[in-house]
């Protein structure tokens, strides 16, 4: 490495090391940390945020980054050095916009906000935490403005988790995806039902990290680089791309939850576990964006975790542990309740249909909100409509509408459409793997997961965040983000599980 | 508080939470963490404690000081304010005498020696090991000489784990002591022996976990401010005062390691449960020194926990969980075997008498070291020697001698002295505590621990590190440091458990 490289990369360590050290910090606090532990955890976290921080809005980071990009005028876009002064500069460039003070302002609003929420959606009492979202939509819009000019203020938002996301192609895609599933959600209602109730019951906690274990152990993930944990709300936690730490939670009246949040889970895990190890201290050492880290996760609970293939495989697993549930249960009967779909009102909870609405809605109302033809008092009606426009379902109490999600009183607007995109990748990828795996539907039956796993390494894992989703998706495919891939393959999925007729979806 | 003792506050509170995250690394990287996480974990480790270094040699906080200084001439000695101020002025300087050249040479070479040392033991090769101790006293040297002048160079290493600490004091100390356990322990050899045998046998771990949960539930330490997790060789960690982890290790052929283990563990928890909260993120957060640690640790595991009246409560436990092993045992039986004394070879295995001469050994061979009396080849001979003289043991192999510990591969001279400390400190509190508890017999019989543990934590784990371990004693006690009543009570202890009689040790 050149001089100014050397000592660039050596102060992104130190940011990349304060990162992941608060990843563990928050990972210890949800699955370790004694509750008294609490308070302190809170000043610590903000210590090491606080800290990383300053060293990326530095004068000597700016200085150093301007001395790099002249050292690697002749490296190719995608060498580890060009694209390491890239992405550098750009995230310490957005930090550098944003002033102290607002941020901090944005990080205590949100702080409270979280804290009323809590008690906001246990009453089911929107009005105690309007003013709460005021405040974080008040600050956000500042915080918009820091980034002037733009094309559409909510592309400032969707940058922090999608970089180089605009809201012009993400409002089409978006609604091409809306307006394709609501016509197939309409042929399901009036198909004949499935029933989901194989996985629903009585399964013990101890049987169901028996299962975790064994479902672990055949996701190609090595044992010595990961390990589990039980939580509340499950998540994955890379403290380093080989210390990978999965968390689920054992319902034990259905056994659903951690079957696809494990894999899910692990999804995530994956990804983060093939990035080149040489890029894990650096600024591209992690996904290159939530919707794409999306996109890994779904792949794997849905595309593989709810294939009738991998469900044969995993059947006799189902069998051992929990032989009074499954050994009348068949592959198809499995299949079929997997694949169940059912319009419901709570997000976390719907199926893969169903979820995308849940997300177009709230994309549609976050876009509103800050091109300012609509206000946070709006929130409960403009949910409700949708709710009943979009998934036929009426909304009881903004306990179970407006008010079940955490992200707005965590000032987190723009995040949410991650998942959709997440979907619509994973569709995008899902079209070029058939093609390019042929063994794959074999490989799935055969429980051997790792030519897939392989797959996505060699084309999306190893680059880490070295390119923009755009480009990535550029490079995969050949051309921009499209929602048909994913429309023909709920499509086909739905025929076979609810005996559709085969016409296409409008 | 005024405004320079304020902003000193906020950045001690900075290094502060450094430390605790680094302390939290610590802690998973030995309980918790998957193996692939070791290289990335050592990088976040130094990472973090480079910050702190950073933080705290810097020019802004020593300007700092100086204004806070300033500010607080009117406050009393003993005040939180002047206490910052005085102990982060002392932590500053003694930081800053070092180059930060010496001082990554020091973290190198240890680095370096500490895995040199785990083959070098394996294969019993002291050469293997010998140009590493070289390298690390000739750095330890230099390290000394930045701290000229001095009375001794063995109280500058001294200092850094037992604060104004002289070899002038320590070296009559541990003669005395070393000069009194000598006669005892030819006593006790000549005595007829202590049957050890109901600790020894099979301990299943389940039935480990269920007593140390058990006894941890008693010790009186908050449920919601600790943990208890399984490692190689047992720690406690505090990552705040609220928020303490205590690992312990489960020996199936010795149900020894895991009762007084867990009880020496809880005790340093104890002693950073007891900090005032407000000192939590400033440098007078932990313990004063590792000598009055130890005591605490030691008080609890061998005054309380190897005593009979708590014996005989805990001896229903045992029973309980272990019935084969325990239901013919009697308390004074039990307490017979928890005192038994026998010279051996391995420090960490020593019994209550024989481990200060563990000590005094290592203590006298870095004395001599470091007064250029002694060079790291003639360690085994001093050693063996040594071993012969003190204890009568014939030291077989250098893996069984001089290359046991660890310490000094990772260049921490001055550190093993503080473990006799901990022990002549803990004679001195317990000769308090018996005279202004008079009930405290009855209490550890009834398994009563909180009257003990209050007292301990009004007179002094409140404290923190705010006074030095001279001032503290001196407190305590109105004298210094003296190891006359350990000797008194060892002599007790061994009239009884080995029936000599009871004329005083010489």
């Amino acid at each position: 490495m050149t001089p100014a490289v050397e000592e660039l990369s050596e102060r992104l360590a130190t940011i990349s090391d304060l990162g992941r050290a608060g990843v563990l910090l928050f990972w210890d606090e949800r699955t370790k940390m004694p509750p008294g532990g609490a308070a302190n955890r809170a000043e610590q976290l903000a210590t090491l945020a606080r800290l990383g921080h300053e060293l990326l809005v530095s004068d000597e980071l700016a200085e150093l980054i301007g001395r790099a990009a002249g050292e690697v005028g002749d490296e190719s876009y995608e060498s580890d050095a060009a694209s390491v002064v890239r992405v550098a500069r750009r995230d310490g460039e957005k930090a550098r916009r944003v002033p102290a003070e607002l941020r901090a302002d944005l990080t205590r609003a949100a702080s409270l906000a979280e804290r009323a929420w809590v008690t906001a959606r246990e009453e089911s009492d929107f009005t105690a935490l309007l003013p709460h979202l005021e405040r974080n939509v008040e600050l956000r819009r500042r915080y918009v403005e820091c980034f002037a000019p733009y094309d559409h203020p909510y592309d400032v938002l969707l940058d922090d988790y999608e970089p180089g996301m605009k809201t012009a192609q993400l409002e089409p895609l978006l609604a091409e995806l809306r307006d394709g599933l609501r016509p197939l959600l309409e042929r399901i209602a009036a198909a004949e039902q499935v029933d989901g109730a194989c996985l629903h019951g009585t399964f013990p906690s101890a049987g169901q990290r028996r299962l975790s274990d064994l479902l672990l152990a055949e996701l190609p993930l090595p044992e010595s680089e990961r390990r589990l944990d039980e939580t509340v709300h499950p998540f994955a936690a890379a403290i380093a791309p080989t210390d990978l730490r999965i968390t689920t939670r054992f319902d034990e009246g259905y056994v659903g939850t951690v079957l696809w949040s494990l894999i899910h889970e692990a999804g995530h895990a994956m990804y983060e576990n093939g990035i080149a190890p040489e890029l894990g201290r650096s600024p591209l050492g992690s996904g290159l964006s939530l919707g794409f880290h999306e996109s890994q996760s779904r792949l794997w609970e849905n595309w593989v975790g709810r294939s009738l293939p991998y469900l044969e495989h995993l059947l006799p697993t189902l069998r051992e542990v929990f032989p009074d549930a499954f050994s009348q249960v068949e592959a198809a009967q499995l299949h079929r309740a997997a694949n169940r779909v059912e319009p419901s009102l709570i997000r976390v909870e719907a199926d893969e249909a169903t979820y995308n609405l849940h997300i177009i809605l709230r994309f549609e109302i976050e876009v509103a909100l800050f091109s300012g033809e609509l206000e946070p008092r709006d929130l409960p009606q403009a949910w409700n409509e949708r709710m009943r426009s979009y998934l036929g379902v009426e909304v009881p109490d903004d306990a179970r509408g407006v008010l079940q999600d955490v992200h707005w009183a965590g000032g987190a607007f723009g995040y949410f459409p991650t998942y959709a995109l997440g979907n619509v990748i994973a569709g995008q990828l899902w079209d070029l793997i058939v093609e390019e795996l042929p063994d794959l539907h074999e490989q799935l039956g055969r429980g051997e997961l790792v030519p897939l796993r392989e797959w996505l390494r060699e084309r999306l894992h190893r680059h880490g965040a070295k390119f923009e989703p755009a480009e990535m998706i550029e490079r995969l495919t050949g051309g921009p983000l499209d929602s048909a891939p994913l429309l023909r393959q709920l499509e086909e999925k739905y025929v076979e599980v609810y005996g559709l007729n085969g016409a296409q979806p409008r």
